[in-house]
């Protein structure tokens, strides 16, 4: 090719640079939902895969949510085969709802990801490609600060989760549409994704409405301020759960009257140690002590912080899950439930 | 008084805590404006002071930046002195204007705390009390956000930096509004902060325009999920700056061949520490070398990053100030522009 659009040439390094260090014969699958971001990834993995001996696939999960939604996956199974791809698998989930699972999106979600990483074993893939961009990014940030929940909450989407590999957040979803259109590959416009009526997907209102009106009035570098300070933030979290991890070995005490299942934890390093590190410390070990993550809010923390920092006599505290944690001479000793 | 509203006794509460350290005698003065959030400041004062041993005063800034500018300043002064406050100062200032003294609220706020800082050295005050709300601290993420800088832009306003102190950082603007209403204060309502034309400041923009909006989408709770995250990531920041600053003192040797001015970092021992740690210690040392911390921004500090953990033989990277920053016999040396 003479000339390579920008658009091709950024997704292509993109993908390259993120699967730098995998070697020829590995293989490769992407997760494709007929819409342009994965299609956009499938069709520069049916480029670059065959140059770096790399061993493609495609996935595509029918959620069965949508009327239509057998014939969007065959349609999607079609544009692969077009590009490219020799082998194409097409599974059909069925997606929990009701009390206990979440919103709708977050029962998809589980829904998907166990059907890919039941793929994954069954195929013998090494790496699932994924199609988030810049935007998906920007968007997880918003939510996270309307969560207001934290560093962790606000670093949003990874570039990497174990067998996960997101080679376009770096991509705007403009981007993924142009790839698309490069190629000729015909895209599926979820209409979810442009529903921003209060009873569509909170994201789908994010996407149309809050970061188009945040663009308006601060200016069009919104997205990518949010996508860099995912980066940042990420980077900030990094380091915080190392240090908390060295800091908790280092105030976890071993005394003759440790209890079974008892955690001791030495008061005067706790105090020493900055609130945002004493905080991970605080939420690790009642984590660590059984307390169910998703029910220890920050209004725990800081009732177990206040037994260190503001100590006047007060009685235990309890977390969720029926744990005590108590002050005893010198130590804060974490006691989950006797059987 | 039988029955005291909510908002009365939060105010009460939020001071007192803020200023639980403050002996009988502490010289505490309020700086108003004349809008509801610093009279509401001002009439708390006012209840608490007294009762404290505090000697209270009040400061009035006149930006003389609208033309009827002495007018609220006076009006201001009378509800002070009608609240019970026996020293009023109203002082005039010069607001700046014109390339290199940034925006105009920049400029009304560099002026401000000129006046604040030359008044409180004249009168002998201790503490200034400030009016900044929870709505304020929400806006500032916000704008922080756009930036996309990072845990310290993000962390917001600070309930105390050097003399200043801002109680109500927890208090809601609607709640100073229904405090003044209380206290039968006359409040001034300042155009420009409703001004949300693209003309009008970013702020009042944020304020009216998009918080209102994030509300509407994502739920009443946006401005403390913002307050909220701007604890969290304050509280972060100061760890990672703690740890910045050991680790910083940990990486630079000196050697024989450190020549005046130079600094030299160790190469394996800043490759060894996490990317948010070592990026803190490559932008506090170009800024200790003599870079201008403005000129400093995220790329400069990658093209740093790159000689650590991407050397394949590339030459010097400079910084802003003429400082030139090379590999050298194991070291990273920074070196400023030689006189």
């Amino acid at each position: 090719m003479a000339y390579l659009p920008p658009a091709l040439a950024q997704a292509r390094t993109a993908l390259t640079s993120m699967m730098a260090d995998a070697p020829p014969g590995t293989r490769v699958a992407v997760a494709c939902s007929g819409g342009a971001d994965s299609l956009a990834v499938a069709a520069t993995l049916a480029h670059v895969g065959p140059r770096r001996g790399w061993q493609i696939s495609a996935f595509i999960v029918d959620h069965d949510l949508h009327p239509d939604s057998a014939q969007v996956s065959v349609v999607a199974a079609r544009q692969l085969i077009d590009l490219g791809f020799p082998h194409v698998t097409i599974t059909r989930v069925t997606v929990a709802h009701g009390p206990g699972h979440g919103g709708p999106e977050a029962a998809a979600r589980t829904a998907r990801y166990a059907a890919l990483d039941r793929l994954r074993t069954q195929h013998g893939v090494d790496v699932i490609l994924l199609g988030h961009t810049r935007d998906d990014q920007a968007e997880s940030v918003l939510l996270g600060l309307a969560r207001g929940s934290g560093a962790r909450s606000l670093s949003g989407i990874r570039p990497r989760t174990g067998h996960y590999v997101r080679p376009f957040l770096s991509l705007t979803r403009a981007a993924t549409e142009e790839i698309c259109s490069l190629h000729e590959v015909n895209v599926w416009h979820d209409p979810t994704n442009t529903d921003i009526t209060p009873q569509g997907p909170l994201r789908s209102q994010v996407r149309g409405v809050v970061i188009p009106l945040m663009e308006n009035v601060l200016g069009p570098g919104v997205a990518d301020a949010l996508a860099r300070t995912a980066d940042l933030l990420h980077a900030d979290a990094e380091a915080l759960e190392q240090w908390a991890r060295t800091a908790q070995a280092d105030v976890t005490i071993t005394t003759t009257n440790t209890a079974e299942g008892q955690v001791h934890l030495d008061l005067t390093a706790l105090a020493a140690l900055p609130t945002a590190i004493r905080h991970r410390v605080l939420r690790a070990t009642a984590l660590a002590v059984g307390a169910p993550a998703s029910a220890v809010s920050l209004r725990h923390i800081h009732a177990l912080d206040h037994l260190i920092t503001q100590w006047h006599g007060q009685g235990p505290t309890y977390l969720p899950g029926a744990i005590s944690v108590r002050r005893q001479s010198g130590t804060l000793v974490f006691e989950p439930p006797t059987v």
